[in-house]
Protein backbone atom coordinates (compact mmCIF):
# COMPACT_ATOMS: atom_id res chain seq x y z
CA UNK A 1 0.00 0.00 0.00
CA UNK A 2 1.34 3.64 -0.77
CA UNK A 3 0.91 5.53 2.14
CA UNK A 4 1.29 9.87 2.28
CA UNK A 5 2.12 11.55 5.95
CA UNK A 6 1.71 14.70 6.71
CA UNK A 7 2.54 15.53 10.28
CA UNK A 8 2.11 19.09 12.69
CA UNK A 9 4.36 18.20 15.66
CA UNK A 10 5.36 20.80 18.56
CA UNK A 11 9.26 21.79 18.45
CA UNK A 12 10.35 19.45 21.05
CA UNK A 13 9.58 16.53 19.06
CA UNK A 14 9.59 17.08 15.57
CA UNK A 15 13.35 16.07 15.16
CA UNK A 16 12.70 12.74 16.23
CA UNK A 17 9.05 12.42 14.03
CA UNK A 18 11.41 13.63 11.50
CA UNK A 19 14.51 10.63 12.30
CA UNK A 20 11.43 7.97 12.48
CA UNK A 21 9.62 8.91 9.08
CA UNK A 22 13.41 9.01 7.30
CA UNK A 23 13.62 4.88 8.58
CA UNK A 24 10.55 4.03 6.67
CA UNK A 25 9.57 6.67 3.85
CA UNK A 26 11.19 9.33 1.51
CA UNK A 27 11.04 13.19 2.48
CA UNK A 28 9.05 14.65 -0.13
CA UNK A 29 8.39 18.37 1.10
CA UNK A 30 8.21 19.94 4.65
CA UNK A 31 6.50 17.78 7.29
CA UNK A 32 5.49 15.38 3.88
CA UNK A 33 6.65 11.59 3.57
CA UNK A 34 5.75 9.12 1.45
CA UNK A 35 6.59 5.94 0.04
CA UNK A 36 5.46 1.97 -0.19
CA UNK A 37 4.86 -0.05 2.96
CA UNK A 38 3.52 -3.47 3.71
CA UNK A 39 0.99 -3.57 6.75
CA UNK A 40 3.33 -5.01 9.00
CA UNK A 41 5.98 -2.41 8.61
CA UNK A 42 2.81 0.52 8.90
CA UNK A 43 1.64 -1.17 11.87
CA UNK A 44 5.61 -0.74 13.47
CA UNK A 45 5.09 2.87 12.13
CA UNK A 46 2.32 3.63 13.62
CA UNK A 47 3.12 2.08 17.66
CA UNK A 48 6.36 3.96 17.05
CA UNK A 49 4.69 7.17 16.17
CA UNK A 50 2.73 6.85 19.22
CA UNK A 51 5.91 6.39 21.21
CA UNK A 52 7.08 9.90 20.72
CA UNK A 53 4.48 11.84 20.02
CA UNK A 54 1.86 13.76 22.57
CA UNK A 55 -1.61 12.67 21.28
CA UNK A 56 -3.19 15.84 22.59
CA UNK A 57 -0.88 18.44 21.14
CA UNK A 58 0.74 16.53 17.78
CA UNK A 59 -1.28 15.82 15.04
CA UNK A 60 -0.14 13.22 12.12
CA UNK A 61 -2.83 12.56 9.16
CA UNK A 62 -1.75 9.14 7.32
CA UNK A 63 -3.58 8.76 3.90
CA UNK A 64 -3.30 5.09 2.26
CA UNK A 65 -4.19 4.05 -1.20
CA UNK A 66 -2.89 1.67 -4.23
CA UNK A 67 -0.46 3.73 -5.90
CA UNK A 68 -1.84 3.29 -8.84
CA UNK A 69 -5.05 4.66 -8.25
CA UNK A 70 -3.36 8.04 -7.33
CA UNK A 71 -1.95 11.14 -9.42
CA UNK A 72 0.55 13.44 -7.91
CA UNK A 73 1.48 16.98 -9.26
CA UNK A 74 4.11 20.00 -8.39
CA UNK A 75 3.48 23.43 -8.69
CA UNK A 76 6.60 25.66 -7.99
CA UNK A 77 10.01 23.84 -6.39
CA UNK A 78 9.77 19.97 -6.18
CA UNK A 79 11.61 19.50 -2.89
CA UNK A 80 12.30 16.27 -2.26
CA UNK A 81 13.85 13.60 -4.22
CA UNK A 82 11.30 11.75 -5.34
CA UNK A 83 10.27 13.07 -8.79
CA UNK A 84 7.33 12.16 -10.26
CA UNK A 85 7.33 8.15 -9.88
CA UNK A 86 3.68 8.00 -9.11
CA UNK B 1 -12.17 14.06 -8.16
CA UNK B 2 -10.35 14.32 -4.37
CA UNK B 3 -7.46 16.38 -4.01
CA UNK B 4 -5.20 16.46 -1.20
CA UNK B 5 -2.69 19.73 -1.34
CA UNK B 6 0.05 20.10 0.81
CA UNK B 7 1.79 23.43 0.14
CA UNK B 8 5.22 24.82 1.61
CA UNK B 9 5.03 28.90 1.12
CA UNK B 10 7.52 31.78 1.94
CA UNK B 11 6.10 33.67 4.75
CA UNK B 12 5.39 36.81 2.54
CA UNK B 13 2.77 34.40 -0.02
CA UNK B 14 1.48 32.22 2.79
CA UNK B 15 -1.68 34.13 3.71
CA UNK B 16 -2.75 34.44 0.21
CA UNK B 17 -2.09 30.94 -0.62
CA UNK B 18 -4.18 30.24 2.81
CA UNK B 19 -7.07 32.27 1.82
CA UNK B 20 -7.08 30.89 -1.73
CA UNK B 21 -7.17 27.14 -0.99
CA UNK B 22 -9.97 28.34 1.87
CA UNK B 23 -12.29 29.29 -1.38
CA UNK B 24 -11.74 25.77 -3.06
CA UNK B 25 -11.30 23.47 -0.14
CA UNK B 26 -10.86 22.13 3.13
CA UNK B 27 -8.09 23.10 6.02
CA UNK B 28 -6.97 19.62 7.44
CA UNK B 29 -3.66 21.02 9.10
CA UNK B 30 -0.89 22.96 8.85
CA UNK B 31 -0.37 24.19 5.22
CA UNK B 32 -2.52 20.57 4.17
CA UNK B 33 -6.20 21.42 2.68
CA UNK B 34 -8.58 18.38 1.25
CA UNK B 35 -11.78 17.93 -0.93
CA UNK B 36 -13.57 17.37 -3.84
CA UNK B 37 -13.17 19.36 -7.14
CA UNK B 38 -14.53 19.34 -10.72
CA UNK B 39 -11.70 19.28 -13.43
CA UNK B 40 -12.90 23.30 -13.88
CA UNK B 41 -12.57 24.50 -10.73
CA UNK B 42 -9.89 22.46 -10.59
CA UNK B 43 -7.79 24.47 -13.42
CA UNK B 44 -8.99 27.87 -11.87
CA UNK B 45 -7.11 26.59 -8.41
CA UNK B 46 -4.25 26.26 -10.32
CA UNK B 47 -4.07 29.09 -12.27
CA UNK B 48 -4.86 31.33 -9.15
CA UNK B 49 -1.68 29.77 -7.53
CA UNK B 50 0.41 30.45 -10.23
CA UNK B 51 -0.93 33.96 -9.98
CA UNK B 52 0.48 34.27 -6.31
CA UNK B 53 3.31 32.25 -5.93
CA UNK B 54 7.53 32.36 -6.44
CA UNK B 55 7.55 29.03 -8.73
CA UNK B 56 11.28 29.13 -7.61
CA UNK B 57 10.78 29.56 -3.78
CA UNK B 58 7.51 27.77 -2.94
CA UNK B 59 6.14 24.42 -3.29
CA UNK B 60 2.93 23.08 -3.50
CA UNK B 61 1.90 19.54 -3.87
CA UNK B 62 -0.94 17.92 -5.33
CA UNK B 63 -2.59 14.75 -4.96
CA UNK B 64 -5.80 13.56 -7.09
CA UNK B 65 -7.82 10.28 -6.40
CA UNK B 66 -11.11 9.11 -6.63
CA UNK B 67 -12.27 9.77 -2.91
CA UNK B 68 -13.49 5.59 -2.60
CA UNK B 69 -9.86 5.20 -3.26
CA UNK B 70 -8.44 6.88 -0.40
CA UNK B 71 -8.32 5.95 3.20
CA UNK B 72 -7.01 8.48 5.62
CA UNK B 73 -6.25 7.85 9.71
CA UNK B 74 -5.67 10.51 12.10
CA UNK B 75 -3.28 10.01 15.18
CA UNK B 76 -2.90 12.40 18.14
CA UNK B 77 -5.77 15.43 16.95
CA UNK B 78 -8.13 15.90 14.64
CA UNK B 79 -7.03 19.79 13.32
CA UNK B 80 -9.35 19.97 10.80
CA UNK B 81 -13.64 19.57 11.01
CA UNK B 82 -13.56 17.37 8.10
CA UNK B 83 -13.87 14.34 10.32
CA UNK B 84 -13.07 10.97 8.81
CA UNK B 85 -15.27 11.36 6.00
CA UNK B 86 -13.07 9.54 3.54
Amino acid sequence: MYYIVVYDIKEERVNKVLKLMRKYLNWVQNSVFEGELTEGQFERLKIEIRKIINSNEDSILIYSMEQKWVNREVIGVERGDIGRII
